[in-house]
Protein backbone atom coordinates (compact mmCIF):
# COMPACT_ATOMS: atom_id res chain seq x y z
CA UNK A 1 0.00 0.00 0.00
CA UNK A 2 1.03 3.79 -0.23
CA UNK A 3 1.81 5.38 2.23
CA UNK A 4 0.38 8.89 3.61
CA UNK A 5 -2.90 7.85 2.02
CA UNK A 6 -5.49 8.71 4.47
CA UNK A 7 -7.96 6.53 6.45
CA UNK A 8 -11.52 6.39 4.62
CA UNK A 9 -14.63 4.46 5.89
CA UNK A 10 -17.51 3.51 3.82
CA UNK A 11 -20.75 2.67 5.15
CA UNK A 12 -23.28 1.00 2.63
CA UNK A 13 -22.03 -2.27 0.47
CA UNK A 14 -24.49 -2.01 -2.28
CA UNK A 15 -23.19 -1.39 -5.96
CA UNK A 16 -22.14 1.89 -5.55
CA UNK A 17 -20.62 1.31 -1.79
CA UNK A 18 -18.79 -1.25 -2.86
CA UNK A 19 -17.28 0.68 -5.78
CA UNK A 20 -16.03 3.62 -3.72
CA UNK A 21 -14.52 1.28 -1.47
CA UNK A 22 -12.99 -1.18 -3.59
CA UNK A 23 -11.97 2.59 -5.45
CA UNK A 24 -10.22 3.45 -2.56
CA UNK A 25 -8.60 0.25 -1.86
CA UNK A 26 -7.29 0.70 -5.39
CA UNK A 27 -5.59 3.80 -4.84
CA UNK A 28 -3.91 2.71 -1.13
CA UNK A 29 -6.21 4.56 0.95
CA UNK A 30 -6.52 1.73 4.37
CA UNK A 31 -10.22 1.29 3.75
CA UNK A 32 -12.80 0.54 6.41
CA UNK A 33 -16.26 -0.69 5.45
CA UNK A 34 -19.43 -1.66 7.03
CA UNK A 35 -23.19 -3.14 5.91
CA UNK A 36 -26.27 -3.74 7.59
CA UNK A 37 -26.08 -7.71 6.09
CA UNK A 38 -21.85 -8.56 6.96
CA UNK A 39 -20.43 -8.62 3.71
CA UNK A 40 -16.92 -6.89 3.04
CA UNK A 41 -14.95 -5.79 0.19
CA UNK A 42 -11.59 -7.47 -1.00
CA UNK A 43 -8.59 -5.24 0.89
CA UNK A 44 -10.77 -3.57 3.25
CA UNK A 45 -11.45 -4.34 7.04
CA UNK A 46 -14.93 -4.96 7.98
CA UNK A 47 -16.34 -3.13 11.48
CA UNK A 48 -18.05 -4.68 13.69
CA UNK A 49 -20.17 -1.92 14.20
CA UNK A 50 -21.44 1.61 12.89
CA UNK A 51 -19.63 3.59 15.68
CA UNK A 52 -16.22 1.01 15.06
CA UNK A 53 -16.40 2.30 11.33
CA UNK A 54 -16.90 5.71 11.71
CA UNK A 55 -14.05 5.79 14.46
CA UNK A 56 -11.93 3.83 12.12
CA UNK A 57 -10.92 6.94 9.81
CA UNK A 58 -11.48 10.77 9.85
CA UNK A 59 -13.61 10.28 7.00
CA UNK A 60 -16.53 8.58 6.41
CA UNK A 61 -18.64 8.32 3.20
CA UNK A 62 -22.54 7.18 3.81
CA UNK A 63 -24.52 5.43 0.71
CA UNK A 64 -27.44 3.07 1.49
CA UNK A 65 -30.47 2.83 0.27
CA UNK A 66 -32.71 5.92 1.82
CA UNK A 67 -32.10 9.06 3.79
CA UNK A 68 -33.99 7.60 6.62
CA UNK A 69 -31.83 4.33 6.96
CA UNK A 70 -28.79 7.04 6.80
CA UNK A 71 -30.00 9.06 9.98
CA UNK A 72 -30.92 5.75 11.63
CA UNK A 73 -27.19 4.49 11.62
CA UNK A 74 -26.03 7.95 12.44
CA UNK A 75 -28.15 8.14 14.93
CA UNK A 76 -26.55 5.01 16.47
CA UNK A 77 -23.06 5.91 16.10
CA UNK A 78 -22.60 7.31 19.02
CA UNK A 79 -19.60 10.39 19.69
CA UNK A 80 -19.05 12.13 16.15
CA UNK A 81 -16.11 14.85 17.53
CA UNK A 82 -13.10 14.92 14.88
CA UNK A 83 -15.13 13.04 12.18
CA UNK A 84 -16.17 14.05 8.74
CA UNK A 85 -19.27 12.41 7.32
CA UNK A 86 -20.18 12.85 3.20
CA UNK A 87 -23.51 11.65 3.17
CA UNK A 88 -23.98 10.21 -0.60
CA UNK A 89 -27.16 8.52 0.32
CA UNK A 90 -29.73 9.88 -2.64
CA UNK A 91 -31.88 12.48 -0.45
CA UNK A 92 -34.32 15.04 -0.81
CA UNK A 93 -32.85 18.22 0.70
CA UNK A 94 -35.20 18.19 3.80
CA UNK A 95 -34.38 14.93 4.63
CA UNK A 96 -30.40 16.09 4.41
CA UNK A 97 -30.52 18.73 6.64
CA UNK A 98 -32.13 16.69 9.58
CA UNK A 99 -29.20 14.11 8.83
CA UNK A 100 -26.55 17.22 8.80
CA UNK A 101 -28.01 18.44 12.37
CA UNK A 102 -28.08 15.37 13.85
CA UNK A 103 -24.23 14.83 13.00
CA UNK A 104 -23.21 18.51 14.05
CA UNK A 105 -25.21 17.53 17.26
CA UNK A 106 -23.22 14.84 17.71
CA UNK A 107 -19.53 16.47 17.48
CA UNK A 108 -19.35 16.02 13.85
CA UNK A 109 -18.62 17.49 10.20
CA UNK A 110 -21.37 16.77 8.02
CA UNK A 111 -20.92 17.35 4.56
CA UNK A 112 -24.24 16.47 2.17
CA UNK A 113 -23.20 14.74 -1.12
CA UNK A 114 -24.24 13.28 -4.44
CA UNK A 115 -22.94 10.95 -6.83
CA UNK A 116 -24.10 11.30 -10.40
CA UNK A 117 -22.93 8.36 -11.93
CA UNK A 118 -23.14 4.57 -12.63
CA UNK A 119 -21.09 2.48 -10.07
CA UNK A 120 -18.44 0.91 -12.80
CA UNK A 121 -17.76 4.72 -13.53
CA UNK A 122 -16.10 5.31 -9.85
CA UNK A 123 -13.12 6.41 -9.83
CA UNK A 124 -12.98 7.82 -13.87
CA UNK A 125 -13.52 11.35 -14.35
CA UNK A 126 -16.73 10.75 -15.94
CA UNK A 127 -17.95 10.09 -12.22
CA UNK A 128 -19.60 13.61 -10.62
CA UNK A 129 -19.19 13.89 -7.13
CA UNK A 130 -21.19 16.44 -5.77
CA UNK A 131 -20.34 18.09 -2.44
CA UNK A 132 -21.77 20.85 -0.56
CA UNK A 133 -18.87 22.03 1.45
CA UNK A 134 -15.09 21.68 1.86
CA UNK A 135 -14.19 18.67 -0.46
CA UNK A 136 -11.89 16.20 1.63
CA UNK A 137 -9.44 15.54 -0.92
CA UNK A 138 -9.54 11.59 -0.85
CA UNK A 139 -12.70 12.07 -2.88
CA UNK A 140 -10.61 13.15 -5.77
CA UNK A 141 -9.71 9.27 -5.87
CA UNK A 142 -13.22 8.49 -6.94
CA UNK A 143 -13.87 10.92 -9.73
CA UNK A 144 -14.29 14.89 -10.69
CA UNK A 145 -15.17 16.62 -7.58
CA UNK A 146 -17.95 20.01 -7.85
CA UNK A 147 -18.34 21.81 -5.12
CA UNK A 148 -21.90 23.04 -5.26
CA UNK A 149 -24.60 25.06 -3.15
CA UNK A 150 -26.94 22.00 -2.52
CA UNK A 151 -25.33 18.73 -3.91
CA UNK A 152 -28.74 16.66 -3.42
CA UNK A 153 -30.91 19.32 -5.32
CA UNK A 154 -27.89 19.31 -8.17
CA UNK A 155 -27.93 15.75 -8.49
CA UNK A 156 -31.81 15.85 -8.78
CA UNK A 157 -31.91 18.61 -11.28
CA UNK A 158 -29.26 17.22 -13.51
CA UNK A 159 -31.19 13.69 -13.32
CA UNK A 160 -33.99 15.30 -14.18
CA UNK A 161 -32.62 16.64 -17.83
CA UNK A 162 -31.23 13.10 -18.43
CA UNK A 163 -34.92 11.55 -17.81
CA UNK A 164 -36.48 13.99 -19.38
CA UNK A 165 -33.71 13.39 -22.39
CA UNK A 166 -34.21 9.67 -22.12
CA UNK A 167 -37.94 9.86 -21.86
CA UNK A 168 -38.06 11.88 -25.06
CA UNK A 169 -36.06 9.37 -26.81
CA UNK A 170 -37.57 5.89 -25.76
CA UNK A 171 -40.71 7.97 -26.90
CA UNK A 172 -38.83 8.43 -30.60
CA UNK A 173 -38.10 4.60 -30.73
CA UNK A 174 -41.45 3.58 -30.03
CA UNK A 175 -42.74 5.55 -32.91
CA UNK A 176 -40.62 4.80 -35.01
CA UNK A 177 -40.27 0.91 -34.15
CA UNK A 178 -44.55 1.08 -34.02
CA UNK A 179 -44.18 2.60 -38.00
CA UNK A 180 -42.02 -0.36 -38.99
CA UNK A 181 -39.00 0.90 -38.46
CA UNK A 182 -36.08 0.10 -36.00
CA UNK A 183 -34.79 2.24 -33.21
CA UNK A 184 -31.36 1.80 -34.74
CA UNK A 185 -31.92 3.43 -38.05
CA UNK A 186 -33.13 6.62 -35.77
CA UNK A 187 -30.38 6.50 -33.13
CA UNK A 188 -27.45 7.79 -34.45
CA UNK A 189 -29.14 10.83 -35.92
CA UNK A 190 -31.40 11.40 -32.73
CA UNK A 191 -28.29 10.91 -30.38
CA UNK A 192 -26.69 13.88 -32.38
CA UNK A 193 -29.73 16.06 -32.95
CA UNK A 194 -30.53 16.00 -28.77
CA UNK A 195 -26.62 16.90 -28.35
CA UNK A 196 -27.04 19.66 -30.69
CA UNK A 197 -30.10 21.12 -29.45
CA UNK A 198 -28.88 20.56 -25.76
CA UNK A 199 -25.91 23.03 -26.70
CA UNK A 200 -29.09 25.76 -26.59
CA UNK A 201 -29.70 25.30 -22.67
CA UNK A 202 -27.01 27.69 -21.57
CA UNK A 203 -28.71 30.19 -24.30
CA UNK A 204 -32.49 29.06 -22.95
CA UNK A 205 -30.88 29.98 -19.28
CA UNK A 206 -29.72 33.33 -20.37
CA UNK A 207 -33.55 34.23 -21.33
CA UNK A 208 -34.77 32.60 -17.92
CA UNK A 209 -32.68 34.74 -15.66
CA UNK A 210 -33.07 37.77 -18.52
CA UNK A 211 -37.07 37.00 -18.14
CA UNK A 212 -37.00 37.76 -21.73
CA UNK A 213 -37.77 35.05 -24.31
CA UNK A 214 -36.90 35.92 -27.96
CA UNK A 215 -37.27 33.50 -30.04
CA UNK A 216 -37.22 32.30 -34.24
CA UNK A 217 -40.23 29.52 -32.83
CA UNK A 218 -42.17 31.15 -30.85
CA UNK A 219 -44.55 28.71 -28.59
CA UNK A 220 -47.99 29.82 -30.94
CA UNK A 221 -46.46 28.41 -33.78
CA UNK A 222 -45.01 25.34 -31.38
CA UNK A 223 -48.69 24.29 -30.30
CA UNK A 224 -50.38 24.38 -33.72
CA UNK A 225 -47.68 22.89 -35.66
CA UNK A 226 -46.14 20.20 -33.32
CA UNK A 227 -48.63 17.37 -32.59
CA UNK A 228 -46.63 14.80 -30.48
CA UNK A 229 -49.35 13.25 -29.13
CA UNK A 230 -51.67 12.53 -31.94
CA UNK A 231 -48.96 11.34 -34.34
CA UNK A 232 -48.10 9.00 -30.77
CA UNK A 233 -51.90 7.70 -30.83
CA UNK A 234 -52.27 7.45 -34.47
CA UNK A 235 -49.34 4.72 -34.22
CA UNK A 236 -50.59 3.05 -31.13
CA UNK A 237 -48.12 4.78 -28.49
CA UNK A 238 -48.92 5.45 -25.34
CA UNK A 239 -48.98 9.05 -25.43
CA UNK A 240 -48.39 9.85 -21.20
CA UNK A 241 -44.62 10.94 -22.00
CA UNK A 242 -45.12 14.03 -24.17
CA UNK A 243 -48.39 15.14 -23.04
CA UNK A 244 -47.29 17.36 -20.18
CA UNK A 245 -44.96 18.92 -22.06
CA UNK A 246 -47.28 19.46 -25.00
CA UNK A 247 -50.35 20.69 -22.50
CA UNK A 248 -47.17 23.04 -20.62
CA UNK A 249 -46.84 24.27 -24.09
CA UNK A 250 -50.45 25.19 -24.63
CA UNK A 251 -50.77 26.53 -20.94
CA UNK A 252 -47.82 29.18 -22.24
CA UNK A 253 -49.57 30.48 -24.78
CA UNK A 254 -53.02 30.69 -23.41
CA UNK A 255 -51.10 32.47 -20.44
CA UNK A 256 -49.61 34.84 -22.93
CA UNK A 257 -46.51 33.79 -24.09
CA UNK A 258 -47.35 32.90 -27.35
CA UNK A 259 -44.66 35.00 -29.50
CA UNK A 260 -41.92 33.44 -26.96
CA UNK A 261 -39.62 30.76 -26.23
CA UNK A 262 -39.66 27.60 -24.49
CA UNK A 263 -37.76 28.96 -21.80
CA UNK A 264 -40.84 31.24 -20.83
CA UNK A 265 -42.18 28.12 -19.51
CA UNK A 266 -39.71 27.79 -16.49
CA UNK A 267 -41.51 30.07 -14.49
CA UNK A 268 -45.24 28.14 -15.16
CA UNK A 269 -43.16 25.67 -13.30
CA UNK A 270 -43.34 27.24 -9.87
CA UNK A 271 -46.19 25.99 -7.88
CA UNK A 272 -48.44 29.14 -6.12
CA UNK A 273 -47.36 29.93 -2.73
CA UNK A 274 -50.74 28.97 -0.64
CA UNK A 275 -52.37 31.49 0.54
CA UNK B 1 -29.67 35.52 -61.77
CA UNK B 2 -27.80 32.41 -61.91
CA UNK B 3 -28.71 29.88 -65.13
CA UNK B 4 -30.42 26.56 -65.31
CA UNK B 5 -31.53 26.31 -61.60
CA UNK B 6 -34.66 24.45 -61.93
CA UNK B 7 -37.72 26.80 -61.08
CA UNK B 8 -39.65 26.12 -57.73
CA UNK B 9 -43.01 27.18 -56.36
CA UNK B 10 -43.49 27.63 -52.60
CA UNK B 11 -46.89 27.63 -51.80
CA UNK B 12 -47.25 29.57 -47.94
CA UNK B 13 -45.39 32.37 -46.87
CA UNK B 14 -45.42 31.83 -43.29
CA UNK B 15 -42.36 31.83 -41.46
CA UNK B 16 -40.81 28.81 -42.89
CA UNK B 17 -42.32 29.71 -46.44
CA UNK B 18 -40.71 32.42 -46.49
CA UNK B 19 -37.56 31.42 -45.03
CA UNK B 20 -37.84 28.77 -47.90
CA UNK B 21 -38.70 30.89 -51.00
CA UNK B 22 -35.92 33.59 -49.89
CA UNK B 23 -33.34 30.98 -50.01
CA UNK B 24 -34.19 29.80 -53.57
CA UNK B 25 -34.05 33.38 -54.49
CA UNK B 26 -30.80 33.66 -52.95
CA UNK B 27 -29.72 30.76 -54.81
CA UNK B 28 -30.70 31.89 -58.15
CA UNK B 29 -33.97 29.69 -58.77
CA UNK B 30 -36.88 31.12 -60.20
CA UNK B 31 -39.51 31.12 -57.80
CA UNK B 32 -42.82 31.61 -57.36
CA UNK B 33 -44.89 32.04 -54.53
CA UNK B 34 -48.56 32.06 -53.48
CA UNK B 35 -50.27 33.09 -49.94
CA UNK B 36 -53.55 32.75 -49.01
CA UNK B 37 -53.64 36.38 -48.15
CA UNK B 38 -51.49 38.44 -50.51
CA UNK B 39 -47.88 38.30 -50.01
CA UNK B 40 -44.46 38.26 -51.57
CA UNK B 41 -40.56 37.22 -51.09
CA UNK B 42 -38.43 39.86 -52.84
CA UNK B 43 -37.08 38.37 -55.94
CA UNK B 44 -40.24 36.25 -56.50
CA UNK B 45 -42.87 36.17 -58.57
CA UNK B 46 -46.35 35.99 -57.02
CA UNK B 47 -49.17 33.67 -58.64
CA UNK B 48 -52.75 34.71 -58.86
CA UNK B 49 -54.01 31.11 -57.64
CA UNK B 50 -52.40 28.23 -56.62
CA UNK B 51 -53.28 26.49 -59.72
CA UNK B 52 -51.27 29.08 -62.00
CA UNK B 53 -48.23 28.72 -58.82
CA UNK B 54 -48.03 24.88 -59.33
CA UNK B 55 -48.48 25.57 -63.17
CA UNK B 56 -45.54 28.01 -62.53
CA UNK B 57 -42.90 25.14 -61.45
CA UNK B 58 -42.02 21.70 -61.89
CA UNK B 59 -41.37 21.68 -58.40
CA UNK B 60 -43.69 22.95 -55.66
CA UNK B 61 -43.37 23.24 -51.85
CA UNK B 62 -46.12 23.00 -49.76
CA UNK B 63 -45.68 24.87 -46.01
CA UNK B 64 -49.02 25.83 -44.84
CA UNK B 65 -50.85 25.45 -40.99
CA UNK B 66 -52.39 22.27 -40.88
CA UNK B 67 -52.72 19.11 -42.92
CA UNK B 68 -56.13 20.00 -44.06
CA UNK B 69 -55.46 23.02 -45.18
CA UNK B 70 -52.60 21.82 -47.29
CA UNK B 71 -55.27 18.92 -48.70
CA UNK B 72 -57.79 21.60 -49.56
CA UNK B 73 -55.42 23.38 -52.00
CA UNK B 74 -54.02 20.82 -53.74
CA UNK B 75 -57.20 19.54 -54.14
CA UNK B 76 -58.53 23.04 -55.85
CA UNK B 77 -55.51 22.89 -58.07
CA UNK B 78 -56.67 20.85 -60.85
CA UNK B 79 -54.66 18.71 -62.78
CA UNK B 80 -51.37 18.19 -61.86
CA UNK B 81 -49.85 16.14 -64.65
CA UNK B 82 -45.57 16.33 -64.57
CA UNK B 83 -45.73 18.90 -61.04
CA UNK B 84 -44.22 17.28 -57.87
CA UNK B 85 -45.60 18.32 -54.51
CA UNK B 86 -42.95 18.38 -51.63
CA UNK B 87 -45.50 18.88 -48.40
CA UNK B 88 -43.74 20.25 -45.88
CA UNK B 89 -46.71 21.24 -44.14
CA UNK B 90 -46.17 18.96 -40.61
CA UNK B 91 -48.58 16.81 -40.42
CA UNK B 92 -49.38 12.80 -39.24
CA UNK B 93 -48.99 10.37 -41.45
CA UNK B 94 -52.31 9.50 -41.81
CA UNK B 95 -53.54 12.65 -43.01
CA UNK B 96 -49.80 12.94 -45.39
CA UNK B 97 -51.61 9.55 -46.97
CA UNK B 98 -54.64 11.50 -47.82
CA UNK B 99 -52.97 14.12 -49.68
CA UNK B 100 -50.76 11.85 -51.39
CA UNK B 101 -53.61 10.01 -52.81
CA UNK B 102 -55.17 13.01 -53.95
CA UNK B 103 -52.05 14.48 -55.16
CA UNK B 104 -51.67 11.29 -57.59
CA UNK B 105 -55.24 11.15 -58.41
CA UNK B 106 -54.95 14.76 -59.86
CA UNK B 107 -52.08 13.21 -61.94
CA UNK B 108 -49.27 14.35 -59.92
CA UNK B 109 -46.36 13.03 -57.99
CA UNK B 110 -46.67 13.57 -54.27
CA UNK B 111 -43.49 13.42 -51.69
CA UNK B 112 -43.89 13.41 -47.83
CA UNK B 113 -41.57 15.77 -46.41
CA UNK B 114 -41.19 17.50 -43.32
CA UNK B 115 -38.25 20.37 -42.26
CA UNK B 116 -36.50 20.14 -38.80
CA UNK B 117 -35.27 23.30 -38.60
CA UNK B 118 -36.35 27.02 -37.31
CA UNK B 119 -36.88 29.01 -40.06
CA UNK B 120 -33.55 31.06 -40.03
CA UNK B 121 -31.48 27.83 -40.27
CA UNK B 122 -32.98 27.43 -43.79
CA UNK B 123 -30.69 27.28 -46.14
CA UNK B 124 -27.73 26.22 -43.93
CA UNK B 125 -26.56 22.32 -43.23
CA UNK B 126 -28.36 22.38 -39.86
CA UNK B 127 -31.52 22.32 -41.24
CA UNK B 128 -32.76 18.64 -41.70
CA UNK B 129 -35.31 18.17 -44.70
CA UNK B 130 -36.69 14.70 -44.52
CA UNK B 131 -38.67 13.58 -47.94
CA UNK B 132 -39.78 10.23 -48.88
CA UNK B 133 -39.10 9.34 -52.03
CA UNK B 134 -36.84 10.42 -54.37
CA UNK B 135 -35.19 14.30 -53.25
CA UNK B 136 -35.51 16.95 -55.89
CA UNK B 137 -32.55 18.58 -56.28
CA UNK B 138 -33.34 21.99 -55.55
CA UNK B 139 -34.32 20.81 -52.15
CA UNK B 140 -30.17 20.88 -51.24
CA UNK B 141 -30.27 24.49 -51.13
CA UNK B 142 -31.98 24.25 -48.32
CA UNK B 143 -30.26 22.39 -45.87
CA UNK B 144 -29.19 19.19 -45.30
CA UNK B 145 -31.60 16.19 -47.36
CA UNK B 146 -32.06 13.17 -45.99
CA UNK B 147 -34.45 9.96 -47.12
CA UNK B 148 -36.10 7.88 -45.03
CA UNK B 149 -39.25 5.53 -45.35
CA UNK B 150 -41.64 7.82 -43.52
CA UNK B 151 -40.58 11.78 -43.17
CA UNK B 152 -43.71 13.01 -41.07
CA UNK B 153 -42.91 10.43 -38.44
CA UNK B 154 -39.31 10.81 -38.18
CA UNK B 155 -39.58 14.47 -37.42
CA UNK B 156 -42.01 13.85 -35.05
CA UNK B 157 -39.99 11.32 -33.53
CA UNK B 158 -36.74 13.42 -33.27
CA UNK B 159 -38.84 16.20 -32.11
CA UNK B 160 -40.23 13.82 -29.51
CA UNK B 161 -36.52 13.48 -28.27
CA UNK B 162 -36.55 17.20 -28.43
CA UNK B 163 -39.14 18.02 -26.38
CA UNK B 164 -38.21 15.52 -23.86
CA UNK B 165 -34.73 16.48 -23.59
CA UNK B 166 -36.46 20.69 -23.08
CA UNK B 167 -39.15 19.62 -20.78
CA UNK B 168 -36.03 17.61 -18.62
CA UNK B 169 -33.82 20.97 -18.79
CA UNK B 170 -36.96 23.29 -17.72
CA UNK B 171 -37.72 20.96 -14.56
CA UNK B 172 -34.06 21.36 -14.07
CA UNK B 173 -33.78 25.01 -13.93
CA UNK B 174 -37.12 25.25 -12.35
CA UNK B 175 -35.07 23.51 -9.48
CA UNK B 176 -32.44 25.08 -8.90
CA UNK B 177 -34.11 28.71 -9.23
CA UNK B 178 -36.43 27.26 -6.42
CA UNK B 179 -33.53 26.62 -4.54
CA UNK B 180 -32.44 30.11 -4.69
CA UNK B 181 -29.65 29.81 -7.70
CA UNK B 182 -29.56 30.40 -11.25
CA UNK B 183 -30.70 29.07 -14.29
CA UNK B 184 -27.01 29.69 -15.51
CA UNK B 185 -25.07 28.20 -12.68
CA UNK B 186 -26.47 24.84 -13.94
CA UNK B 187 -26.46 25.22 -17.40
CA UNK B 188 -23.59 24.55 -18.38
CA UNK B 189 -23.19 21.26 -17.13
CA UNK B 190 -26.83 20.50 -18.35
CA UNK B 191 -25.53 21.17 -21.66
CA UNK B 192 -22.41 18.61 -21.62
CA UNK B 193 -23.95 15.55 -19.08
CA UNK B 194 -27.29 15.80 -21.59
CA UNK B 195 -25.17 15.93 -24.44
CA UNK B 196 -23.00 13.00 -22.74
CA UNK B 197 -25.88 10.85 -22.39
CA UNK B 198 -27.25 11.07 -24.89
CA UNK B 199 -24.15 9.32 -26.67
CA UNK B 200 -25.65 6.30 -25.19
CA UNK B 201 -29.05 6.83 -27.22
CA UNK B 202 -27.22 4.17 -29.83
CA UNK B 203 -26.36 1.97 -27.38
CA UNK B 204 -29.51 2.01 -26.52
CA UNK B 205 -31.48 1.34 -29.15
CA UNK B 206 -29.18 -1.77 -29.63
CA UNK B 207 -30.51 -3.10 -26.84
CA UNK B 208 -34.24 -1.99 -28.06
CA UNK B 209 -33.30 -3.97 -31.13
CA UNK B 210 -31.98 -7.12 -29.25
CA UNK B 211 -34.69 -7.34 -26.83
CA UNK B 212 -31.86 -7.84 -24.06
CA UNK B 213 -31.67 -4.92 -22.00
CA UNK B 214 -28.08 -5.39 -19.54
CA UNK B 215 -27.29 -2.55 -17.38
CA UNK B 216 -25.18 -1.08 -14.48
CA UNK B 217 -27.88 0.83 -13.67
CA UNK B 218 -30.89 -1.32 -12.92
CA UNK B 219 -34.71 0.05 -12.94
CA UNK B 220 -35.19 -1.67 -9.81
CA UNK B 221 -32.39 0.62 -8.23
CA UNK B 222 -33.35 4.10 -10.44
CA UNK B 223 -36.86 3.54 -9.09
CA UNK B 224 -35.62 3.10 -5.41
CA UNK B 225 -32.96 5.71 -5.24
CA UNK B 226 -34.01 8.48 -7.69
CA UNK B 227 -37.00 11.19 -6.14
CA UNK B 228 -37.81 13.16 -9.49
CA UNK B 229 -40.85 13.90 -8.12
CA UNK B 230 -40.49 14.45 -4.49
CA UNK B 231 -37.73 16.29 -5.09
CA UNK B 232 -40.00 18.64 -7.10
CA UNK B 233 -42.77 18.92 -4.53
CA UNK B 234 -40.42 19.53 -1.72
CA UNK B 235 -39.29 22.80 -3.50
CA UNK B 236 -43.05 24.13 -4.47
CA UNK B 237 -41.87 22.94 -8.16
CA UNK B 238 -44.82 21.20 -10.73
CA UNK B 239 -43.70 17.48 -11.17
CA UNK B 240 -45.50 16.78 -14.08
CA UNK B 241 -42.85 17.01 -16.27
CA UNK B 242 -41.57 14.24 -14.31
CA UNK B 243 -44.32 11.93 -13.24
CA UNK B 244 -44.72 10.01 -16.11
CA UNK B 245 -41.21 9.26 -16.83
CA UNK B 246 -41.16 8.11 -12.70
CA UNK B 247 -44.25 6.33 -13.15
CA UNK B 248 -42.88 4.50 -16.17
CA UNK B 249 -40.02 3.60 -14.30
CA UNK B 250 -42.14 1.49 -11.82
CA UNK B 251 -44.38 0.23 -14.16
CA UNK B 252 -41.39 -1.66 -15.65
CA UNK B 253 -40.36 -2.87 -12.39
CA UNK B 254 -43.65 -4.35 -11.75
CA UNK B 255 -43.96 -5.75 -15.25
CA UNK B 256 -40.24 -8.01 -14.28
CA UNK B 257 -37.76 -5.58 -15.60
CA UNK B 258 -36.48 -4.07 -12.33
CA UNK B 259 -33.08 -5.66 -13.17
CA UNK B 260 -32.68 -4.20 -16.91
CA UNK B 261 -31.93 -0.80 -18.09
CA UNK B 262 -34.15 2.24 -18.94
CA UNK B 263 -34.72 0.41 -22.81
CA UNK B 264 -36.90 -2.36 -21.15
CA UNK B 265 -39.06 0.85 -21.36
CA UNK B 266 -39.97 0.93 -25.10
CA UNK B 267 -42.25 -1.67 -25.60
CA UNK B 268 -44.28 -0.72 -22.43
CA UNK B 269 -45.08 2.36 -24.61
CA UNK B 270 -46.75 0.41 -27.38
CA UNK B 271 -50.76 0.81 -26.76
CA UNK B 272 -51.94 -3.13 -26.07
CA UNK B 273 -53.81 -3.98 -29.65
CA UNK B 274 -57.71 -3.56 -28.96
CA UNK B 275 -59.60 -7.27 -29.09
Amino acid sequence: MTEHKPAVTVIGLGAMGSALASTLVAAGHPTTVWNRTPRTVEGATAAASVADAIAASPLTLVCVAGADVAEDLLAGAGDLTGRTIVNFTTTTTASTSAAGERVGAQGGTYIDGAILAVPPAIGTETALLFVSGGAPAALETLGTVMEVADASLWDLALLSGMYGMVGGALQAFALVRAAGGTATELSGLLASFVAEMAGDLPGMAERVEAGEHPTASPLAMQAAGVKLTDVAREYGVRADLMAPIEALIAEGVAAGHGDEDLSALVELLREPVAA
